[in-house]
């Protein structure tokens, strides 16, 4: 048995690093847990906030895996715990791997996720408004996705118009995907499609340009590059990327 | 001229409803202002740290285009006005009608958005963790948008295997959308994929239910419902929903 009112593990979403955009419901769970775990960059993020007598976890060296691991093994033995992360843990990130790792093991504890301002979400306010219209988020990485299935939601997204949200664009050793995507976006958009690139929005070292889809890949794009690909309506104006509401101006609207 | 540091106009997210899920950014942005302009609703929501001297504009009759308007205007001979919308300004919402208005109309005022927790991270942490893998956020609103490329949409996001976050799916005169959609996506998915439809998230009249591709209909959806339809992988376990990182199975590692 498990009480259904006292969650116990606390996936934090910390939001993409301004501590003003991190919400108060995910300080609150910092502030009121018994053991802290995390990745070391964003346990940092945090300091101001975790108590002092909490127990801290972070390892730059430990997976991903284990730490989720840890975190279930300490909430079932009966700790308040928060597993804190980047970002909103429930968009590609640790949500996921918490719950399959509970529900692979029927481990016993609650499991509460807190949601936070995603990549997306703070990548598009900078941008402008880019994301006014249906738009899909896909990943490049391939480790644990075959890169046909990658490759065949890169064609539906561009055949079907949807403005695109790039993660993982590109890592060391692994280039190709985002050559390959240019190429599948621009048999269905033109050259001239506006295209953002954001790299750590919202901390000190937020880099923003805005370029288009022919001349992307000229700009520097990393692994922690957030792309964004608009769609045929999207413009831009005063250096903002701006895709509008819908196609109102088939309709005379506009 | 306008000053590149100054921003007049903030377009504000509040998050999906509930104080603690709204990012102090958003807070500052209208204690601090002069002029406060939004739905009465969403106000209401923020009353607790509006400033006594501010000027309140708000009204439930006026239009979200007047509204915009009126926000551009004030800002745009000085004041600093902060325009509060539900959930993440940037997130099919008033950012891109602000931007819209100020480019044809050429105003000469510094806009900021401030992002929020969006609908679709607030109901996927209710959920569990269903947007672990790529997805596509699809209006079925046809008021700008022809349904033929809806229709489009809802094809290639099914083909392709995507979660769907389904946004506006039904009104009282605009009921045959969804049931569409459930048509298209019973193409390629099995009955019983996993559907989730939220409402009110984080309110005091928040509604959950965890449901089947094939049974959904049977349940309320409404104007505000946010529908979430599982991929292939997608499971279900205590009541969560839950979307794998990958097909990694498909590789043999679990």
């Amino acid at each position: 048995m498990y009480a259904e009112k006292s969650p116990l593990l606390a996936v934090v979403g910390l939001g993409p690093g301004a501590a003003d955009l991190m919400t108060p419901r995910a300080k609150k769970a910092i502030e009121q847990a018994d053991v802290i775990v995390g990745y070391r960059t964003y346990l940092n993020l945090v300091s101001h906030c975790i108590p002092p007598a909490a127990e801290i976890i972070s390892s730059s060296m430990m997976q991903e895996i284990d730490r989720c691991r840890k975190a279930l093994e300490l909430a079932t033995q009966g700790k308040k715990v928060a597993l804190v992360c980047g970002g909103d843990p429930g968009i590609y990130a640790m949500a996921g791997l918490v719950f399959e790792l509970a529900s692979s093991r029927e481990n016993h504890c609650e499991i509460e996720v807190i949601p936070g301002i995603a990549a997306l979400n703070a990548c598009a306010s900078i941008l402008g408004a880019p994301l006014m219209h249906d738009f899909a988020a896909i990943s490049l990485s391939d480790l644990m996705t075959p890169w046909e299935i990658i490759e065949r939601r890169l064609q539906a997204a561009a055949e079907a118009d949807f403005v695109v949200v790039i993660y993982n664009p590109k890592s060391r050793k692994r280039t190709e995907q985002i050559v390959e995507t240019q190429k599948i976006f621009l048999q269905h958009r033109s050259e001239t499609t506006p295209v953002g690139l954001v790299q750590g929005a919202s901390r000190d070292n937020e880099s923003v340009i805005l370029t288009t889809l022919g001349a992307m890949l000229e700009q520097e794009i990393g692994m922690q590059t957030t792309v964004i690909i608009g769609n045929s309506q999207t413009y831009t104006w005063r250096k903002k990327m701006i895709t509008p509401r819908g196609y109102s101006h088939k309709y005379g609207l506009r």
